[in-house]
């Protein structure tokens, strides 16, 4: 019945021998695990240091979340599967389009393919905007712990979550939030051992919290005996990142803010040019919209005169054209805009200044979205032998990491 | 008698009115202060959000202690000064040649100029390799922590400095090397009120704790407490860095390490290619001399072919030609190889791979010495008025702030 290997996206993937698990940790930094390791705090990955395998790899960038949890489950960049941040400006009909239904998805994802295939997959978010994309034709279990409340068997492939895991449905802005998506993992791997597993956080801690500080230890450490317990249950277990996580302020804690709109309203007059943050969606309490990316629309006689003043500008760090950005980020030119610029480490882009409401932010700023939070873990609790040397890894490697490459 | 301005290096500085500190605080990373802040252990840093003003600048890349210290006490890039590292390669001796020696300073220092116009100048450094080129030419006070034992007036222009600051001489790897340094600057304030005095410390802290992390908290906690005391002196301080600090190793705190020298011998045949690690000194416990630059000669017929190679190394950030290198970060193509080498945010450069020693990392490895570790805070106790808009902050404008643009 099950095949022998599936092909995906031009992979391909071997069928699994034991349940597979591969994780999306957001907002991931490589040194959250590291920090934790030395604490003491997480004792599962510190023996992961010889009895597993612990590369770094590359994520997409925009280094958002969907773009990343999008090219994990299908394996390719968004040039393939099509979703490069959470919005894009669709001039022809005149609107900021949100990319978080399944119909902006080009491509199928790997979930899905083994699912239908006849293997059992579940794949649990944290929140429930990848739901839909995540489980775009999968056949299987497919929830997200912002809706555990709301799961029924008819569109979730399971119902009593709530009861399976034994927590309450967590608050959408907080750690427990993610501590469900890892409870309800484990829970679903006692009770169905499903084949192939996607579980998904949310980075609020991180967002708040720099590595080694109490509160992301605590993280660590929460996931860290999850994770245990699903190595314990004998799955084959793959952590990688959608992301990293940078400070984007000076050393008062003051957010470093490019207010794109406003400069390119000041140069062109308002409403010549429009700035689109793919950061943005409905859950921007927690870095209030403010990413290290951002991509704008110009009239054609003004593109390369605002490349030139925008690359100039404290805090960007580069700015390409949309050919350019479409190949070395490998990015849709359809659904980006006609510059894409990204801003450096401690620095993040901002539309018109009135309108980021900073009200919610209740520490000091952390965010993503550039090259600087480009590199993030991928670790296996197994030995990877013979892995190519000098290879550059990438995140969405994670299931041929999983599936293909270990014992 | 005081002159009211003195032009030094082609820079303007008016004379002091107040007594003015400037402070680098070796390996500040923004964030050590930023998370300082929040966790509540820098009261009076965070008193000066308001009261004070806080630039984010640009130190000098290769981001390593003495080009930057120099850079910071001559007001100009080593492409003046001259130190561009700790070490360069003189072809026509063939040796390596340590430039800690004053002889290979090409400019004079604002220090210097300011005590051979009449002012009081002081100059403290943890350790004593930096002594020799701040003190150059200057007439006043100038010695390190680590010799604070070993100080006489013909040498030093003071004695007593154990019994003047009340503590024992620290260990060269210790935090308190540091703290020496702040506690004979406040000594000396109340004790002789120099007009110009200059602090320098030692990352060993840096080195060691990621911002946020409790050891990380008590520096600046301890950094905190003395320059207030500075501050109710009624001195005007300027607090910068001469580079900041990321984390060099994988998720389990493995160091991520390009044996550069080993990949030159492997392609070129051995002896063939020199590779310099401007890092090393004979300090070099805390970091095995492993940092994010490096400088290479090769014979001409290799250097393009090693650069192509080099830039597609994973871990490698940017390879640039002797001429593009000078250019770009302003340095003395004399001093440098053929080929300048910087390593991304989580890598290291190392030589051959038997010439370091790791057995004295006690913790994962944090360093510096690249594009990563540029961001420095640049931080005063008085509010600066009228700063130029989009202006690039370099730490090396750290006595111009302190001196023409302070009330």
């Amino acid at each position: 019945m099950a095949a022998d290997r599936i092909t995906v996206n031009g992979r391909d993937y071997r069928w699994p021998r034991k349940p597979v698990v591969v994780v999306c940790v957001d907002g991931c930094e490589p040194d959250y695990v590291n920090q934790a390791i030395s604490a003491g705090a997480a004792s599962f990955l510190a023996r992961l240091d010889g009895s597993g395998t612990c590369l770094t790899a590359d994520c997409v960038v925009p280094s958002f979340t969907n773009p990343n949890n999008l090219s994990i489950v299908t394996g390719v960049p968004p040039s393939v599967h099509g979703i490069c941040g959470n919005y894009f400006w669709d001039r022809e009909s005149g609107a900021e389009v949100m990319m978080n239904d399944a119909r902006y998805l080009r491509t199928g994802t790997i979930l899905a393919a083994f699912s239908q295939h006849g293997a059992k997959v579940a794949a649990i978010t944290a929140k429930d905007k990848l739901r839909a994309l995540l489980g775009h034709e999968l056949e299987g279990v497919c929830f997200s712990a912002e809706k555990a409340d709301q799961v029924t068997r008819a569109a979730n492939g399971i119902d009593h979550v709530l009861e399976l895991v034994g927590m309450p449905r967590p608050d959408v802005y907080s750690a427990a939030l993610s501590e469900f998506v890892f409870a309800a993992g484990v829970k679903l791997m006692q009770a169905a051992k499903p084949d192939i597993m996607y579980l998904s956080t949310t980075d609020y801690v991180q967002h708040k919290a720099a590595p080694g500080t109490s509160a992301a230890n605590a993280f660590v450490a929460m996931m860290d005996r999850y994770l245990a317990e699903l190595d314990r249950l004998d799955a084959t277990v793959v952590v990688t990142a959608d992301h990293g996580m940078n400070a984007k302020t000076d050393a008062f804690g003051r957010p470093n803010i490019v207010y794109l709109q406003d400069l390119l309203d000041q140069w062109y007059g308002a409403g010549t040019a429009r700035v689109i943050l793919p950061i943005t969606d409905p859950y921007v309490a927690h870095h209030g919209a403010l990413g290290s990316f951002a991509t704008a629309y110009l009239p054609a006689r003004s593109i390369d005169d605002a490349a030139r003043r925008i690359a100039a500008l404290p805090g960007i760090e580069l700015v390409l054209s949309r050919e350019a950005a479409s190949v070395r980020f490998e990015l849709p030119p359809d659904r980006i805009g006609d510059l894409v610029i990204v801003s450096e480490r401690l620095s993040v882009i901002g539309s018109a200044r009135t309108r980021h409401d900073l009200s919610g932010l209740d520490a000091p700023l952390r965010s993503h979205g550039g090259l600087s939070e480009q590199r993030v873990p991928l670790i296996a609790n197994r030995r990877a032998s013979a892995l190519p040397p000098g290879h550059r890894w990438r995140n969405f490697d994670a299931f041929d990491l999983a599936l293909n490459r270990l014992p």
